[in-house]
């Protein structure tokens, strides 16, 4: 692996999902592989589970890990040829050689604006990383995709379930602010390259990218949806369409106790309680939400143990 | 030690007194206790010596420290049953529960609001952490409670004296600000568990929660009762019956070098010189302070390998 | 070494160049020399390059690394005597002394204020960490002077050439905003130490303090200042007479292909691209700004070390 950004970044998802799996047994045995070697992390913007289970899991391998919140320092500029004299004191060209130079990976979290759909999905932020860092790039959220949550679900479904071809629902639940498009893409992406029954349930006017959602079977009746799933993957996301508009915060798509039955339900979390989900799930045996997310580690582990093994 | 939430959690007191005066020593005679074991520290509030204290006691055992300011992600959720539709994104549910799993330990640092006092005193954030952690939790200052402030502060007399029973005089001092509690709290229960001649001075209106203070001799004469004092205890704290209220800032209760006389001269710092305690203490050598605030090394030190030593 | 604040801490500057040299060869070399040693980092502003490069290079000699945002704690007061009952929480008496019971080393960096050039050129902060603190001291950049920069910069010069006595010239160039003299300062007293044919070329109007610039040939014509140069050192400094004033932002100065020809371009970066130096030169060859931030990380490492081995 050279770079971590996309799950098609992965050669082979079902050996990796194992070897996450036997680093949980013993997250220390390979704790010399990142001797000598510096993981930066670039937060563009605010993290608790992608923050702490990424450092966790560089340590885990012996690495050296700085932490810059890089708005604290001063904006980066991204466009090629402007003329720098407003509010950006850096390119992005200086920027991501400089931070190569002390570090063996960069990892990176940066967030869309939900204002100007082809900027987000230009990606230009991670895409401006790649093209002048010279060393790995770490996705940690990206505008458009999740990478490292979409291998810590397909772990933790992995884990859920012997079935061979479980029955996975991603559907839409509400939320009071405009949420990104990353999660469910990287889901819906991961969902597509191991063996599920995979269908997605959404409001009228939340149709995800069509490129990404493809063929997969989508409704709009949730009730109907879940029945009989073996995993219910709750996620918000605002319109893709409307770009970033919050079309309504139905509340009957709250995800309840009576909707999901005996599947177990998935959140990459936070997860507004009674909002999203309600607590008699998020408190039953079927919520596996902090599973899910102590995952996140073994996840980002193996990630970074694939690129030192390249370098 | 399971958790070192209040000073009661110390077995015995004059033990590990002697055990962090060891620790000074050679503190890195346990370097390896720590080894694959991780300190997360949360702050809800600033800090500069618990901060750096408490990473670097950890360090010395041989953990790894991730620090995490809380108010830099979003806001926890603490009350059940919330409809989380408003400002708050994540459930101390999940986030103790999450946390847990990339953490050994969880050192938290939450003050209290001096607005409402059954919420302060409820201790609803470090409660909520024990309640939802899976790992123990250490109290790095809570809306009531500073107890590695006390067993540092218990370490210090113990290095100040041989005296069976030192005279120590905890007073009241002026601030412009509206302080807490907890620091005075956790110093009278840590002195109403040692051998010391102990006695409270503050002004009326300044009484502190009577569950605390017990049956300890109070006075409102801060002359008289500073006399022969082998160490004065110096500290602000707003007014506990006129809840968080400042009542006056009478500049007559500064501490001074006349007031003080031999006796030593302690104060959990930060201190405003002038207001708090006059330049001619802290600048004599009656002053304690620097010596104190070394100990909060060891007192972190030797609560984490208490800690450690049961895991 | 016993503390670096300025350039002249070093005792023989073209043996340190070499060992720095040295270090970039095996930057793990001594990676021990640093253990049970502390180093905190204080920053009073932000840092990208100082941040990361310090960092890295005490962790290349083994060191444990704080890191404090002191802005994120409380103001620090730095008078003496003041009655401390408005805006600051602690004095540097206090904070500079316990630090050091914390940190084997400090380093600090604290911006100059550009409104009061007196207050300012004392160097109360930097002076002030000397005086009270008992461990050394290293200035990150300081109001007047940014010595791992000019140490970064000597190391480079040495590796870009093999003349016994480079051209090298120092350019103003604009800036939309008001920046500092430190970086210039510091890189003219090491142009002052080592083996040069050094000259200025500014504006009418940015002279720089005259004790800093001595003899040195200063002109105010930018062609041909820069005629025949081998390094053209490029930085943007707010006048000194009308301190800290932007006088004008003239883009003829900025930095253009044809006018550095075939000299190597050097900037200590961030730089405003097409204000300060305009693309077609940071996008050459001859631009030297990468291999110049690399450098840090081994002037920082060097200077660490002879602080370490004289503890």
């Amino acid at each position: 692996m050279k770079k971590f950004t996309t799950i098609y970044d992965i050669e082979n998802i079902p050996e990796i999902i194992q070897e996450a799996i036997a680093l949980k047994t013993d997250p220390f045995q390979y704790e010399t592989i990142g001797k000598h070697k510096t993981l930066v992390m670039l937060f563009f913007n605010a993290s608790l589970r992608t923050r702490l289970s990424t450092e966790k899991a560089a340590k885990n391998l012996g690495m050296e890990v700085m932490i810059l919140d890089i708005n604290s320092t001063w904006n980066i500029e991204f466009k090629d040829g402007t003329i720098m004299n407003l509010h950006s004191a850096e390119h992005i060209k200086e920027a991501a050689q400089v931070i190569s130079q002390y570090a063996d990976m960069i990892a990176v979290r940066a967030f869309p604006s939900l204002k100007n759909k082809a900027e987000d999905e230009s990606e230009y932020i991670m895409n401006s990383f790649m093209k002048y860092a010279t060393v790995p790039i770490i996705n940690m959220e990206s505008a458009t995709a999740h990478p490292l949550q979409a291998l810590t679900d397909a772990i933790t479904i992995s884990e859920l379930t012997d079935k061979k071809k479980p029955k996975v629902v991603l559907s839409w639940a509400p939320h009071p602010k405009a949420l990104p498009h990353a999660v469910a893409n990287s889901f819906i992406k991961m969902m597509q390259s191991i063996e599920v029954d995979f269908s997605i349930v959404h409001p009228k006017g939340y149709a995800l990218n069509p490129e990404v959602t493809k063929d997969i079977p989508i409704s709009h009746h949730q009730v109907e949806a879940l029945k009989n799933a073996d995993v219910v993957y709750v996620k918000n996301w605002s319109s893709y369409n409307q770009y970033g508009q919050v079309l309504h915060e139905d509340s009957n798509w709250m995800i309840t106790k009576e909707k999901t039955g005996n599947a177990s339900c998935m959140h990459c979390l936070p997860v507004r309680r009674n909002v999203v989900i309600e607590d008699a799930v998020l408190d039953s045996k079927n919520s596996v939400v902090i599973q899910q997310a102590n995952n996140r580690t073994y996840a980002a582990q193996i990630v970074l143990k694939k690129l030192l093994e390249n370098q």
